[in-house]
């Protein structure tokens, strides 16, 4: 029997590779004698640890700077797709809310110049480039990113280039673009302007103020007006990701797709799960969110095409899950009892937990086939 | 498909019946035809609700006092068992720890007095008397029982007479038992005097200073000189139980059983189990001490002889469970995540969270045989 492991990572507490061999280290090798761990990511944190697991590669250090334009070093993967030079870029590396203390004036300053830095790197070695959204500081509508690329922003100043932005000229980086494929991973699919764009939806949990989300909103719209009259793709879906990074790449002939399909792809995993007899699947927290395209729907849809059984662990959940609970058989959190949410994220005890609970599942679902 | 639910009280927070019932609610009713909820007990908390739901009775009033010797009311079952009128006493109702404040002082004046004001009421109106130990607030060697009873203790004083006890004889109380069957349930197997005496093991957590614990050891030696003198029975396994009653008990030709077993007996568990399909058991708290004769332990032990698989839940577990490892599927805490003591104990999370892992266990129980 080959049981699956494709859990993403608890966020703050255990990558995915981790997590996935818990769950598979107490599984009887007897009956299991296929046990495959494959780490997994939506786009998010964990995506280059994911591709790297499944086509390998290297890691490629950039100095660059975060969102207040502090130097930082960050990395990024540089491996070969279907025999093209790739690099694998997460945009949080460069450009996180981890990286900043949310206020008004952070969002006011902060600016995605240093993931443009990164970008402009990979530009140099490689024929394809995926940049993931998703967990950003920025709400610059991504005109610092095409600032350090060499787009032509007017006034030319740092920070948030989107509060004053007066004119904008994308030709000649566009150019560069020529001769390489810019994918870009987004987990939501609002756009740019309007009730569902970034100023709008997103802004405020970035330290916006209602004022400053008025400011954004106009500004956006400005911008927006600018790049349509210069004949670029204008308020398509997805153009929303990372304060307005969505957009901005499609502006480069960036193409905007689904976080998990894509990474799912990349990596074969609907080869890996096809003829496995049982999928663990999981997240840090289980919640009605998990069936807008994170990992464990994501996983579970696949299964379900081929009638495998799906397990989901995780730290936390809520009674209701949604859609989810359609597709799993159930899902299970790791918690042994009453506990702090701070002794809940020690790495031992969640992989000791993982294991321990995965272990007793698996002896209820084994029941009626050993009987 | 027949499941039976027989869960042990979760102490504070909800009883076996309404545990149970939780369980049970949400599974499948056209798979689980057949759904039985079995309240059940070890002699501790919740004996008489088990006991009252599988036999019927009605519970009886009797002013009493409690270990302070304040007046407080408790009550008793009265129901039948093998065709002889019964009463069933729990200790706790009249003695319990939870009536007191723990300290020495308390455990130098704490008297099972108030219980055999009780087990007075029940000699006047039945055949045959069952009391629980365990839980007890008391460390008098069972003498104020026996006083209330009418044995004659020299001097006759009140509060706990073992520390002043100077001659004791039972003839008459005991000859008040000569046409009534007297059982005890004890949950500990310590003797009345010795290395692993009341005195010596469970003093000191009911309030006893080393001090206190060396004359309460001294004076039992004394107390048991003096009842072996007259013909009693001695130093058994299980006379140390509820501090000293066990012993008391016996004088009065009382036999100490072991409290799952006698329960399961009289409510009928292994009939009720024996063509199950599936058992729920648990307890408030799975760890290493549930193997020693706990609800779930004795529920599984009984299970294996039917090969009826068995599946725990709980509030918190340990990690290690010892030998309830090899006799369950599995062990499943029902808290979703992270949450505080106070938050888990809620009664109706408990309940709703009860349910929604119980379902979802079952579902990966039944996969095998839906398919």
């Amino acid at each position: 029997m080959k049981v699956v492991a494709a859990i993403d990572s608890f966020k703050g507490c255990a990558t995915s590779a981790e997590i996935n061999q818990a769950v598979l280290s107490k599984l009887n090798p007897a009956i299991w004698q296929e046990k495959v761990n494959v780490p997994i990511a939506d786009g998010g944190e964990g995506t280059i640890a994911a591709i790297q697991a499944a086509l390998g590669g290297e890691e490629v250090r950039v100095e660059s700077v975060d969102p207040l334009l502090r130097k930082i070093q960050g990395s990024y993967l540089l491996t070969t797709i279907e025999n093209k030079k790739t690099a694998i870029i997460e945009s949080a590396t460069f450009i996180g809310i981890d990286l900043v203390e949310v206020s008004d004036k952070t969002v006011r300053q902060a600016t995605s110049y240093g993931l443009g830095v990164a970008v402009a790197d990979a530009l140099q070695k490689v024929e394809q480039i995926y940049v993931t959204l998703g967990g950003s500081a920025t709400s610059d509508g991504g005109l610092g990113m095409l600032q350090a690329l060499g787009g032509k922003i007017v006034p030319n100043t740092t920070g948030n280039l989107l509060l004053t932005v007066e004119d904008i000229d994308l030709r000649e980086v566009r150019e560069k673009f020529k001769h390489v494929s810019l994918h870009v991973l987004a987990d939501v699919t609002n756009e740019y302007c309007g009730s569902r764009s970034f100023a709008n939806v997103f802004a405020r949990q970035k330290g916006a103020s209602s004022q400053t989300i008025k400011k954004m909103e106009q500004q956006a719209n400005k911008v927006l007006q600018l790049v349509e009259k210069q004949g670029y793709l204008g308020n398509l879906s997805g153009t929303g990701a990372a304060g307005g990074l969505g957009g901005a790449f499609t502006w480069l002939g960036g193409n905007i797709l689904s976080g998990f399909t894509t990474i799912q792809q990349l990596i074969g995993l609907e080869t890996i799960i096809q003829d496995a007899d049982l999928i663990f699947t999981g997240e840090g927290k289980l919640d009605a969110q998990t069936a807008q395209g994170k990992v464990p729907f994501g996983v579970a849809n696949l299964a379900k095409k081929y009638h495998v059984p799906v397990i989901a662990v995780c730290g936390s959940r809520e009674n209701y899950l949604g859609k989810m609970e359609e597709l799993v058989l159930g899902a299970f959190s790791i918690q042994q009892g009453p506990i702090s949410l701070e002794k809940a994220m020690e790495k031992q005890r969640t992989l000791s937990n993982l294991a321990t609970l995965a272990k007793e599942v698996v002896q209820v679902f084994q029941y009626e086939k050993d009987k």
